[in-house]
């Protein structure tokens, strides 16, 4: 399909349907809409092209995605992705997908796929202290949203985000904990520093009336074994515990010895989880990903309001089976 | 960034940076070399489009990724998504992703896409018996690699496909229990009909000396167990049980009883499979995911030679776990 087959059907020069597609405004108002129409006819690939020419919109949302790790912890991003193609489809984007192992790879394939395909918008995933991604996409003025709030408190870390409150899903572990007759809950988590550990440690740690004991470990279900193990020997009184992470948790399951039964509480409601009956922290990632459509959609139609800010923390709940 | 811009940067009518992109043989050569370096030099966003409408060629390779079930043995889904987005982008295509329900949904979308963004082929996942995609992409002869094989003996079922070979995984399974002990070694499976499924139950029952029993039910955790433990009630002698997923080995593993250590293996070895130590038939994602955009690749840059029937049938492995 070219101008020339285009031009020939509608009985215009070559020239005209140019015009129609580049500099609409040059042509008269019922030649460019039968140009228009014309093209219609002959099928639509042209005419997007054209239109993206004329528009500067792809109608593309990019995001990445990470290598899947032991593919527990990671297994979010299945049911992520499937609900942002959906609700991005519903507001007229498609997604556009990416791998890319750090941020400074992350930002070369930003390069390349704006050289190449102009996405309208990104959606940053795994955000943590001192993201160049944010800073690199917030320098440049390209729209994107963050599924995972802005761990750095620099000024120019304000842009949508979408986060779930992680506090919030270890305190309701640690409340149902206590609630079911538990006094000593111990919390096995990632060394201090990222966003999202902290994030989980502190909703445990604040619900406690006394400081508890934990661990911090590398995520892993043998970290997580080891972890549990050490922490069990060593603190005879504690009878439950609460893993930042479902990887972590199934770990302290193989910990356990059989005379004594402690409880174990996950994060992340994995396929995993509910294959081994654990009670786990249920992210709602349906609802994660709509919002960041959402916040993406209002900014890319009104480009002119400024930086926007807005951002949404969605409240986890607790799936509870057998294992607390 | 308009044609007005590119026009006054390069020092040219608007009319030359126009015939420039569209039809490029009617500007001298020095000229067009000009304008196409200015619009380089102000950024790629008018050049992709304008190459687009000129090659008929957008980079975009489509995939549709189905909700995700139980999210046990739909987590295959990241591996492969993970694969495709990195190999493809070794090829210079990146992935559009979508979502469909069903075929006739999936080929609505089809025409969305191939109206609004042009993808240049498609990858079919979860091929089966009277597959309407493939025939639809067939008679419009758009390139597309199927990841499954084309269960339907038709004519028109010649197109490339990558797939594992199911039972060669299954065959393998029963030749590890029979290796081990056993002896009579039943198979839970699904409904017969379904091309995966029936292929998986054929490696097992082909490596049988004598008939096996066994039981087929839809899939999922809850009926694999009721499925095992009807099997194992009314067959005393079975020590093994071979099954088409993890989610009715992981059903299985719960079905037995405490005093009767029958051994289980899963297909697919989930995130699931790893986190309770079931053995399972692991499928080379990465390699299949990597072939599909080979194919692909393949076709695109010689879409004159003709229907292309080349296929790649990968052999799965056995991953050994506690299980069996």
């Amino acid at each position: 399909m070219t101008i020339t087959d285009v031009a020939k059907a509608a009985g215009v020069s070559r020239q005209t349907v140019s015009n129609t597609l580049n500099s609409p405004e040059v042509v008269r108002d019922e030649t460019r809409k039968h140009v228009l129409e014309v093209i219609e006819r002959l099928g639509y690939r042209a005419n997007q092209a054209a239109r993206q020419m004329r528009t500067g919109r792809s109608r593309l949302i990019a995001i990445g995605i990470e290598p899947d790790g032991d593919g527990i912890s990671g297994s979010w991003a299945d049911r992520f992705l499937h609900s942002l193609s959906e609700t991005a489809a519903q507001e007229g984007y498609r997604i556009l997908l990416y791998t890319a192992a750090d941020d400074r790879s992350e930002i070369a394939t930003y390069e390349d796929l704006l050289g190449a395909y102009q996405p309208d918008a990104f959606v940053l995933t795994g955000t943590h202290h001192d993201d160049l991604r944010a800073s690199w996409l917030l320098e440049r003025g390209l729209p994107f949203v963050a599924f995972g709030r802005p761990w750095s408190d620099l000024p120019d870390a304000r842009h949508p985000w979408v986060d779930v409150d992680g506090a919030a899903g270890t305190e309701a572990a640690t409340r149902h904990l206590l609630a079911t007759g538990h006094r000593h809950i111990g919390f096995i988590g990632w060394p201090p520093g990222s966003g999202v550990g902290d994030d989980r440690r502190e909703g445990w740690a604040r619900t406690l009336s006394s400081p508890g004991v934990q661990r911090a470990v590398e995520d892993g279900i043998a970290a997580g074994e080891s972890a549990a193990r050490d922490l069990l020997g060593t603190e005879p009184e504690v009878t439950a515990l609460v893993c930042a992470s479902d990887s972590l948790a199934l770990g302290a399951l193989q910990a356990r010895e059989p005379d004594r039964p402690v409880a174990v509480i996950g994060f992340d409601d994995t396929p995993a989880a509910r294959a081994v009956g654990l009670t786990s922290v249920h992210q709602p990632l349906g609802e994660a990903a709509a919002a960041c459509v959402e916040l993406l959609a209002r900014a890319l139609e009104s480009p002119d309001a400024g930086p926007p800010s807005a951002h949404v923390l969605l409240s986890p709940s607790l799936t509870i089976r057998q294992s607390a």
